[in-house]
């Protein structure tokens, strides 16, 4: 068994057994052996962008991590948005880097470069393997280094030479942690006590709190207390829909988010940062807790977020039932594409069980609100802010979730960073029903140009913001990389074009045409 | 005028008038500004590989640099494969990374993450602007430490703050090195005692050292003391053609470059580094100078090439006239498209001082020899080994060279990491005829998966290696993009659809379909 055996084997006895890949000459060794061990699931993907972000929505979905394999620095580096929103989102993840020979290193050839300075930035543990018979001990330590809690990326350097040589020790299975630990008693009791004063106070929900379990704790919180119940602007994967509490977000707008949080005295956060505005704006706070208001922390990512809810609940509102989103959806809109009709269409027509990733940026600000009462389903978003993470997300939540329709909802501009996704949704068949909004704009840009006090911007400034010379055309694109697609100008063809895809399984792509720059 | 504008006044005044930009946010006001700096030519990419690719070449034709704008790390790793490239070219660049406000950053929003560490992994200088009234200064310090010599990649944050806050100081204007110091006469004096000993000796020419002055000077040493002429296996830009000294290039495999190199006791290097092999292959060297053989160096890049190279021809070969390449053209080829038609194909239409970027890989091992008697023309390969390099690189050598026509050699695998490009060609109507080498598959692992020792690979390993499924249709995926575009089956229709696309001014595609894991 040679290095690159006892690794994917190692990843497999450790279940993982998704490997999304993008590999060239050192990795040789690594792909040989995917038919060593046929349990692991070798994705390919045409850029390393759409692996690392199908491993971050496969994660997402699945509970547990995938493998990606990358070819050296470089490869690396084109996955390196999307590792940030993993990191920024604890999505568990083992990302092995294949690197030159331990003994070619010292000449410098053309592809070498600082892996470990770039695996840092974003990495909760890193090691190269040095030595075939240590790669299997390795991958299990990463296993279990990427599952935490809270979950991060695991970078394990693979050089070429631990791949092909022999090891003598055989593959390894991790030890992972089985559940985090609890969160005191005192703490819970403290953040009792603060409900329990009867001053204004909001219970700020991210992360691990966002499931069904957590918000059906949080949800009896807000009826026994009077809370007002937020989640995080961006969370990693939101359970909604009829049947489960409804739950406004934090607005992305920091002057929305502060009218949100207005009067409050106690901000209770669970699993979630305390509220910081995405950006700066000249004259404006980064820090959006208003003055009075005490941020109290129920639990991080590093405790059983479920379990402290769940004991808070008991504690504060023992026989509370929950208050739950009732069955609802938007009539089938007619008429115009818009962003409200946009909504209503997605809204009217999302199939029971959906997992819905989101990257429809201002485009979609209508299709929460148009959901809220519609099956059951997951949503994604991106939690990094590095935009062209939806079609690779999606795609690897495909893989995680292959019985469940997958919703991709698309802008344009982000569209364009890692369509490459597509072909891997094509040529894995996975249910895939991408929603692309097309403004022919960076329309988020255009309304931040203004609100950072840039003004409306001359010619020049303006020609960086559209995307409307030439026009894109994304069904021949979609068409191009083996995707059915289709174009939809108006509500009803929305509607008709979302049951033709649900219709059938398998990747489809709608193109939503929208007047310019609206979103 | 603020840090924005003074940053943009100061690249003008300093020569660097093109910026290649992917902007968000952060950026808003050096966007605006651009209204404010006429001077500056905006050129924005759909994605940040395709804005450092275009500023890679982009100065390899101008030789001057060009700016990249780029929006915090995510955004920086986006474009750090084409900067890993640039960075073994020696290209220089002023890369400019916006990042949130000084005071924002301590507050940890989604965006944050470590700029500096992975400015580190590639820059040549580094620094972070931290007020407004030093971005004139900073960036004239950048830009003179682009020029180098050796070139290299400058890395400047533009904290937001820091750009829209006024500056007292006004712009700059960067006081760079004109031109490099000379090689010691000394040294020049022991390579030509080394040439003049009658051993078997190579010249390995590389970097600056390809140019018509290097070439010409090389080939009279040559001429005069029997020297053999070897051109380094990707140069960044090397001038060629009828009437230029013709120049064989060291083989990327490297048992073929080993061959090339047997029985030479002495190796000058010309602005090129000691030959390595690509990647390491078990039990084969590294090093690929022969046993006995004495390495020379004449000259670095950070010394005057062409000055050292003509001082060493007075000095071994003053009354020599060059060998130079003479005029001749493959006939147009007929009947099935192979890798040798395809070569003759592009011999025997290469428009008079064409800029070849060559991706092409495998598929275009033939198109070197058919074009060494084509119109005098540059030639510029992969510096890096990132794949993903050609098509960006070409779009910024057309924007350096508007009169000029770029053809742009590219292979399916590597075309799909920055297939992006083909936006910004058709926005800023850019004459650059890609020819892309469909063969289906990632042709070169497939050689590799073998000479690795890993055998053919089973089921698994192959289908990592393989493009088949689906074919990608590129000419749906530069329609998508705005770019005409047509399919070539046989060489006949090859040659038709390369005298269509030199024709007309701007952007073509030609997708030339070779029979699948051809190349």
């Amino acid at each position: 068994m040679n290095g690159g055996q006892a690794l994917i084997r190692t990843l497999v006895d450790s279940g993982v057994d998704v490997c999304f890949a993008n590999p060239g000459t050192s990795e040789m060794h690594f792909v040989a052996a995917l038919d060593d061990v046929p349990e692991m699931r070798g994705v390919l993907a045409l850029f390393e962008g759409v692996a690392t972000g199908a491993a971050d929505g496969y994660a997402r979905v699945a509970g547990k991590p995938a493998a990606t394999l990358l070819h050296l620095g470089p490869g690396l580096g084109n996955g390196l948005a999307n590792l940030h929103n993993a990191r920024r989102g604890h999505t568990p993840m083992v990302n092995i880097v294949g690197d030159h020979a331990t003994y070619h290193k010292r000449y410098d050839a053309p592809l070498e470069s600082d892996i470990a300075g770039l695996a840092e930035t974003f990495s909760s543990w890193y090691r190269c393997s040095l030595r075939a018979e240590d790669v299997a001990d390795d991958a299990a330590q990463a296993v279990a280094a990427a599952y935490g809690p809270p979950g991060g990326i695991a970078t394990l350097v693979l050089p070429a030479d631990v791949s092909w040589s022999e090891s003598t020790t055989g593959p390894a299975a991790a030890r992972h942690r089985q559940g985090a630990p609890l969160v005191p008693a005192a703490d819970i009791a403290e953040v009792a006590k603060v409900l329990r004063s009867g001053e204004p106070t909001t219970v700020l929900l991210g992360g691990k709190a966002l499931d069904a379990r957590g918000l059906l704790a949080a949800a009896r919180i807000a009826a026994g207390t009077g809370a007002r119940l937020l989640g995080e602007t961006f969370p990693a994967n939101l359970e909604r829909g009829a049947g489960l509490p409804a739950l406004d977000r934090l607005g992305y707008l920091a002057e929305f988010a502060q009218a949100q949080l207005e009067g409050v005295r106690h901000l209770v956060t669970v699993d979630a940062l305390s509220p910081v505005s995405f950006f700066a704006y000249p004259g404006r706070p980064s820090d959006l807790v208003p003055a009075g208001c005490t941020v109290h922390v129920l639990a991080t990512g590093r405790a059983d977020v479920s379990a402290a809810l769940e004991a808070l609940a008991e504690e504060v509102a023992a026989d509370e039932e929950p208050a739950l989103a009732q069955a609802l959806r938007p009539e089938r809109p007619t008429g115009e594409l818009t962003m409200a009709t946009f909504g209503a269409a997605v809204g009217a027509t999302l199939p029971e069980g959906a997992i819905v990733v989101d990257e429809s940026n201002t485009a979609g600000l209508f299709v929460a609100g148009a959901t809220a009462g519609a099956p059951r389903h997951n949503w994604l978003t991106l939690t990094g802010g590095a935009i062209g993470y939806g079609m690779p997300s999606a795609t690897g939540a495909a893989v995680a979730a292959p019985d469940r329709p997958v919703v991709s909802l698309e802008a344009d501009g982000s569209a364009m960073y890692t369509f490459q996704a597509l072909w891997t949704q094509a040529r894995e068949r996975l249910d895939v029903t991408t929603v692309l909004l097309s403004n022919r704009s960076y329309a988020i840009l255009n309304l931040e140009l203004g609100r950072v006090g840039a003004g409306a911007g001359g010619p020049a400034a303006q020609r960086m913001l559209s995307l409307a010379d030439p026009t894109i055309d994304f069904v021949a694109l979609a068409s191009g990389l083996g995707v059915e697609a289709r174009r939809a100008t108006s509500a009803e063809e929305l509607v008709a074009a979302l049951e033709w895809a649900y219709a059938e399984h398998g990747p489809h792509l709608i193109e939503a045409v929208l007047p310019e720059g609206l979103g």
